[in-house]
């Protein structure tokens, strides 16, 4: 039979991310387009002693129903953790435990969104949750980035003369695609303008503990108190993203209505998962192993960065990101972006495209994502030399 | 501040079932409300081992992320597995792991509905699927239960009068809550009429390995020779829950666009889970424990159905499940249910009032649900005394 998609399913198409991130996963190709921790990241041995014990332990809980809330225990240890540590969670938040942080960004568009909304976002901006945004139905409305976030100017600009934003979805920290950070300051401001015209902000924080020298600014969470603020909390990044375990905390009706919409989705988080998660922030030496990740990441980004000087510099611009996985490099108007990015997977090196993380990927763009937590040192070298090879043939 | 939901979100309220299973959870309450398999169904030792097997030889594997479609050796097991051992999906099928076959529904909903279509469901059906089927802004339309499976005139009826059905979702193995199996004869005149009326259908089968004496019929997907059948399949009932794994097998279109829709709730399931059910499934006994759930839920339902005549059968009516979890009971006029239901908490035993799996919880409804599988045999006997007892309050 032929099949006819609704409206909203219609719009989306798989994932140039995850299409290319099956390409990268051919063999001797060199992943620079993935966004996966670094395989010396993950506390293999901790966290298979904590599975082993939680069998002997609990072997039945481990495989039985749970509630879709998330288990108690990993819900108030986050609430605890993040609102001493963070300022961010109030008394009138909020846990909820979710697939990933991904799966907030879908609860948050079809909670909030539908056809004739429109939701701002950053531009560029991390393609899963655009998809997921966009999957409501709502109109995707790009604001440029600049050095330090979102142009403010513009933001206000659509905040004013649209009527029908309902949702600002923003990745304050070491941004994905572009590596960049919003200022102390532009978060006041979109802060403000979220009070002054009303709309949800979606605070969406992955990799904020990845910070190379200094923590980033506070969460926008953090000066909510108007319980305006979805706070978008990740595993993925600080401990496995093969568990898929992340976070909302948000005002106690959004996580009631997000509950009753994760119910739909698939009814609770894998309960094993949820249990490691909570053993291993408390009752291990969380703190140490997050400063054990910053080492990692500092390390690569320093030498992803010391050969993008040597060997991008001269023709490509490139952002240099404070923490984080990505640097978002764009070419000179003399090279097509697309030609290059095919060219450089025949010099064996995947990176993406920029058009990935736009709104609308007709949007004319000239830059593309580097991903260097994947790869290793080696790849990395081999990389950007390979990459500076792709170059030299637009020459 | 003051939230104004989607209008799809808005007719989203938590669910009935999970707020009594929390009830249901309060000490010395009698679970009969749950749907949870029974603590001895599971293989913990055998699951125990594998994950420590897995965490030793591929520990890294087990934490990083995956593909979206699931992994591929567990895809092609099931895939090889239904169509062998079931004639349940074709070459021109593929399919998706999912988060537990809800997601199935979810994925199903979203792809295809919208505001002003219809889907049409089994009335009373699963209250998880209603949810998930509802979130698509469509109308769901329920058609009367009889002793074996829908009132095909009834269907039939709306589906000649409607001109906007896009879906008819069924549960044709013992079905929840009802206990009901579709005749195999039901089965090919649902699937005529789908053909006739060009509507798509999903085949919801968690619990059709759990049969007591004789298999059920063939499913629809075995007879769906236009790729018109969506087949949602489950781990939680014949493994366990708590990984969150099902799968969907379907047209290959309708798989990428599952596919990308998964991407936006949550990228995909937990890794280590679907190696669990694959290493289960590959390398174990899977046909012996299989076996052995049968015996298990045969003894709890022949108990539960003794302990019905003994208790009950003076004032209820109820089904004889051939398989499954559930049976469905229906007080006499005389006996409002919703005060039943209270009452019998009061007696410490939780069952599900049946408006919670209608389409529309106003309609008027004297049933309630019970499961037999999660209480113990001596909760069972002192749960059915206690439902006599409540019973005798109304005399």
């Amino acid at each position: 039979m032929e099949y006819r998609f609704s409206d909203n399913a219609d719009v989306l198409k798989p994932s140039a991310i995850r299409e290319i991130l099956k390409l990268s996963s051919a063999p001797g190709i060199i992943p620079f387009s993935a966004g996966n921790p670094a395989p010396e990241a993950f506390p293999t041995d901790i966290i298979g002693g904590i599975t082993e014990s939680l069998f002997k332990t609990d072997p039945i809980g481990m495989l039985q129903y749970s509630v879709t809330e998330g288990y108690m225990p990993l819900r108030n240890y986050v609430k605890d953790y993040m609102a001493k540590k963070y300022r961010t969670g109030s008394d009138d938040d909020e846990v909820l435990i979710t697939c990933g942080a991904q799966q907030v960004m879908s609860l948050a568009a079809l909670s909030f969104c539908q056809k004739g909304d429109a939701i701002i976002c950053e531009s560029p901006s991390f393609v899963g949750s655009i998809n997921a945004l966009k999957l409501s139905g709502a109109e995707l409305v790009g604001i440029p980035m600049q050095q330090d976030g979102m142009d403010i100017a513009a933001l206000e600009n659509e905040l004013s003369t649209r009527k029908n934003v309902k949702l600002i979805y923003i990745i304050p920290n070491f941004q994905n695609p572009t590596g960049i950070t919003t200022s102390e300051e532009k978060r006041k401001q979109i802060y403000a303008l979220a009070c002054k015209y009303n709309v949800l902000i979606i605070e969406d924080n992955p990799y904020g503990d990845l910070y190379f020298k200094n923590p980033p600014p506070a969460t926008i969470k953090s000066i909510d108190t108007e319980n305006r603020v979805i706070y978008a909390g990740s595993f993925s990044k600080v401990l496995s993203p093969g568990l898929r375990i992340g976070y909302a905390i948000a005002g106690k009706p959004i996580i009631a209505k997000f509950t009753a919409l994760k119910q739909t989705q698939d009814v609770h988080s894998n309960i094993l998962a949820q249990h490691i998660c909570y053993k291993f922030m408390s009752e291990h030496d969380f703190e140490g192993h997050l400063n054990n990740l910053r080492d990692i990441y500092t390390k690569k980004a320093k030498l992803a960065l010391d050969l993008a000087e040597e060997y991008l510099s001269d023709t490509v611009t490139y952002t240099k990101p404070d923490g984080g996985l990505f640097m978002w490099c764009t070419l000179p108007d003399s090279i097509d972006m697309t030609a290059f990015v095919k060219k450089a997977l025949e010099y064996m090196v995947a990176v993406v495209p920029g058009t990935a993380f736009l709104t609308d990927a007709a949007i004319a763009c000239n830059s593309f994502r580097i991903n260097y937590s994947t790869p290793t040192d080696d790849e990395l070298k081999r990389g950007f030399a390979a990459l500076k090879q792709a170059l030299d043939t637009f020459k």
